[in-house]
C-alpha cells in the first residue's frame, strides 16, 4: 500500500467496479473490492437508495449501522434506471467499467435492461457478476431467498445444534457474506486473467450452492458413513475426540464459557491440560490416557474440566491454558470485541467519522498487508458522488449533472 | 475456460504457489487458487504428510474424506525440511514460486528457517502468505488455535443458539474455511497488482479477527442497543420482524423443518403467504396487518403457519411458497445435498475418481465461469509429483530424484 496525492493506492487501484448490489451478499463483495483499492460506485435508486440504508438503527438522516459496515469505501451516485436517460446513463458506465455487478431478484436485471448480453455487448472486456439465491437450471431458480434461506437449504442449518433439539440458524451471515467472498474471489481471477487477455468473463453465483463449500467437513461425515452428518451439538461432527466442547465459567454469565479442545493429532494437549486443572495425578491412568478411552469416560472428563472451569474467569481460563499449549477459546460477545483494546490497537476495529453517523466502530479487513491493515473511509451518503463520478467517468459538467438532478434522473 | 494441450486453462494459469499448509484453513485458499488454474505444490512430510490426511476414514491404502475434500486439483511432493538438502530444495522452489503460504503453530516457519525475511531475501516479488489462529501484537498471538477456538473468541458462538440456553458451535467450518478465503482474496489482489509492477506482498490473517467479518450484522445489533447481540434462535438477531423462523414439516424427522421469512421491505409476502396457508380472510387484519402487530402476535402467527407446514413435506412446503413469491427454505441435510440429482445435474456437486479412495462426490468451486463449472482433479497421493515437480520447476532429471528419495530427502 502507498499513497499518492493524498489517496490511498491499494493493490486494485485503477480498477472500475459498477455496483447494482443491496443488502449484504452483493455489497460485502464490493466492498472488499473497495478496501482493496478499486473504486466501487454504488449505483442507487434516488427514492432512498439500497433498501439496506433503512435496515434497523436508521432515521430520517442517517443510514443505518448495517449499511455503513457493508459500504465502507464506496463511492454513490443515484441513477433512476427506469427512465430511458437513466438507463442510457447506466449502459455508457458500464462501457467504462471493468466489473458490472448485481444482486437483485431473478429476473430483474434483464427487465432493467442490464442483462448480460446487452453489457457484453457494449463491454466484452467486462467481468459480469451475479448472486442469485438458488442456481440457474435448480427447480428453485425463481424463488426469493435471504441469508436464512440459504444456510436453511444449503445444509448450514442441519448441522448446527443439540442432537436432541430441532436445527438452530447460526448467527453468522454465511449466506449473504459467506457467498459475497466467494465471489469476490471469482472476480478477482478474472480480472487478473483479463490483464493479459482482455477477454471479459461472465460470473455467477448461487447462495444455496455456496453454502455448501463451508461445511465440507459434514460431507466428509456423510461420506464416511452413509448417513445425513448429525447436529453434534459443541462437539466434532466427526465424532471421536474428547476432551472438547464448550466450558461454563465464572461468573456465569450468558456467554462465560470457554471452548476448550485437545487435538487427536497430538497427545501432550492432554496432558497439559490436567497439569493446568491440578490433576497431574491423571497422567498415565487407563481410564483416560487414550483417545478412545477419554471418549468413553467422556462425562467424567467434561466434569473435571468444568470444576475447574465454573471457578474461574473466561479470560483468566483462557491465559492459563493459552500459555500451557492447550488449544482453549474464550466466547466473546459482539460488546466485548467491539470495545476490546487490542483489537482497536492492531487496527481489526477502527473508528471511522461518519459525516452523517458521526464516530463508528467497525471492522474493517482482517487480512494485513505489509503488516497494515487497509484504511476504512466511511460508507457515502446517497448520491454523494453523483457531480464526481459523472465528470470523471462520462466526461460531463457539473450543469449536465445538475440538469439530470431536475429532470429526476438522479 | 479453455483447454490446451489436454490441460484445463483456468484464470491463474502460469501461477505457481508453493503450499506448505495443512488441515483446513490454508489448504481450502490453496485450493480455490488450484481450481482457478494456478499449480499449486503441496510440500509435505515424507512420514504422512499433511496430518489432515490421517483425519477419520483414513486407512493405510486411503486418505481420508477430509483431506480429499480440502486438496483436490493440487500436486504433492515429499520433502523433508528438517535436513539440509531438503530445506535446500524449498529454497530453491521458494524463489521460483509466485505465492509461498503456510499456516503452521506460531514461530514454526521461522524454526524451520522458511520465515518471511528469508525468503523474501530469495525471491523478493513473492506473495508470502500465512494464517495463524491470532494476530500478531495480540495478547494471544502465541496460544494454538482450531476451528472452533476461533469461533468461539471471535464471537460467532455468542450470537448463535436459544436465548436461554449456551452459546452454540455452529457445524460450519467458518473458522478455517473462512478465514482461508478471505486469505485467498487478498492473495489474489497482491497477484494482480505485482503483475505490473513486480513487488511482492506479505500477508497474514488470524483467524479470530476473521471471525468478525463473518458477523457484522451482530455488531450492527450492538451499535444500537450498546449491549451485546443477543442469541436469537432461529430469529433474526435485529428483531422486530415476525414472521420468521423454523417451521416443523411432515412426517416430523430430524430435518423436516422449513424456513419461513416475510421481509419487512416488502408486505406483500405477509399477504401471499396468508393465501399460501389458506388464511386469506386474515388478509387486511389489522393483529396482522403491520409488521409491528405481527410482532406483538408472534406466538398465534407462528402457530397458524406451523399447522399448516405440520401437515406437508419439507419439499413441497417449499415449492408452494416459492412458487407463491415468499422466501422459503426446507433444511436439508448432507445426505440429501449430497444425493441431489440438481446440484450434480449442474455441477455442484462432483464424481471425482480418486486413485486410491475410488469414485468420491464431493461439492468443488460454486462460482461458475462463463456457465462453467470448474474442473476438478482428484487429491494426490503422498509424493505424487515429486519427480514431475522437480523436474519442472528445478530441472532435476529422474537419477537425481530418486537419489534424493534414498537419501531420506523425499
Amino acid at each position: 500500500m502507498s499513497e499518492a496525492n493524498g489517496r490511498p493506492q491499494g493493490s486494485l487501484a485503477g480498477v472500475r467496479v459498477l455496483d447494482l448490489t443491496q443488502f449484504e451478499a452483493g455489497p460485502s463483495c464490493t466492498e472488499v473490492l473497495a478496501w482493496l483499492g478499486a473504486e466501487v460506485v454504488k449505483v442507487e435508486n434516488p427514492n432512498g437508495g439500497d433498501p439496506g440504508r433503512l435496515t434497523p438503527g436508521a432515521d430520517a438522516d442517517r443510514a443505518s449501522p448495517y449499511f455503513l459496515l457493508f459500504n465502507a469505501n464506496k463511492k454513490s451516485i443515484t441513477l433512476n434506471l427506469k427512465t430511458p436517460r437513466g438507463l442510457e446513463i447506466a449502459k455508457e458506465m458500464a462501457s467504462r467499467a471493468d466489473v458490472f455487478i448485481e444482486n437483485f431478484a431473478p429476473g430483474a436485471i434483464e427487465r432493467l435492461g442490464l442483462g448480460y448480453d446487452v453489457v457484453h455487448g457494449l463491454n466484452p472486456g467486462i467481468v459480469y457478476a451475479q448472486v442469485k439465491g438458488f442456481g440457474e437450471g435448480s427447480p428453485y431458480q425463481n424463488y426469493l431467498a435471504f441469508d436464512m434461506i440459504a444456510q436453511a437449504c444449503g445444509g448450514v442449518m442441519s448441522i448446527t445444534g443439540d442432537p436432541a433439539g430441532p436445527p438452530v440458524k447460526p448467527g453468522a451471515t454465511l449466506g449473504d457474506t459467506g457467498t459475497g467472498m466467494l465471489l469476490a474471489i471469482s472476480i478477482l481471477a478474472a480480472l487478473f486473467r483479463r490483464k493479459d487477455t482482455g477477454v471479459g468473463e461472465r460470473l455467477d453465483v448461487a447462495m444455496q450452492d455456496a453454502m455448501l463449500h463451508y461445511i465440507r467437513v459434514a460431507f466428509s461425515v456423510t461420506e464416511r458413513s452413509g448417513a445425513p452428518a448429525p447436529r453434534a451439538g459443541a462437539k466434532l461432527l466427526s465424532g471421536g475426540n474428547a476432551p472438547c466442547g464448550i466450558f461454563p465459567c465464572a461468573p456465569g454469565g450468558a456467554n462465560d464459557f470457554i471452548y476448550v479442545y485437545t487435538s487427536r493429532a497430538n497427545r501432550a494437549h492432554w496432558h497439559r491440560l490436567l497439569r493446568v486443572i491440578g490433576r497431574e495425578e491423571l497422567i498415565g491412568d487407563p481410564r483416560y490416557e487414550e483417545v478412545a478411552a477419554r471418549v468413553e469416560n467422556e462425562a467424567e472428563v467434561d466434569e473435571m474440566i468444568a470444576n475447574w472451569t465454573r471457578q474461574r474467569d473466561k479470560n483468566e481460563a483462557m491465559r492459563l491454558m493459552g500459555e500451557a499449549g492447550i488449544p482453549a477459546g474464550a466466547v466473546r460477545d459482539t460488546k466485548e470485541l467491539r470495545e476490546d483494546p487490542d483489537f482497536l490497537r492492531r487496527g481489526m476495529m477502527q473508528v471511522v467519522d461518519h459525516p452523517a453517523n458521526g464516530p463508528f466502530t467497525m471492522p474493517g479487513w482482517p487480512v494485513r498487508h505489509d503488516g497494515e491493515t487497509l484504511p476504512i473511509e466511511p460508507a457515502p451518503l446517497l448520491g454523494q458522488h453523483n457531480t464526481e463520478v459523472l465528470e470523471q467517468w462520462l466526461g460531463m459538467n457539473a450543469a449536465q449533472v445538475a440538469a439530470l438532478r431536475e429532470e429526476g434522473v438522479l
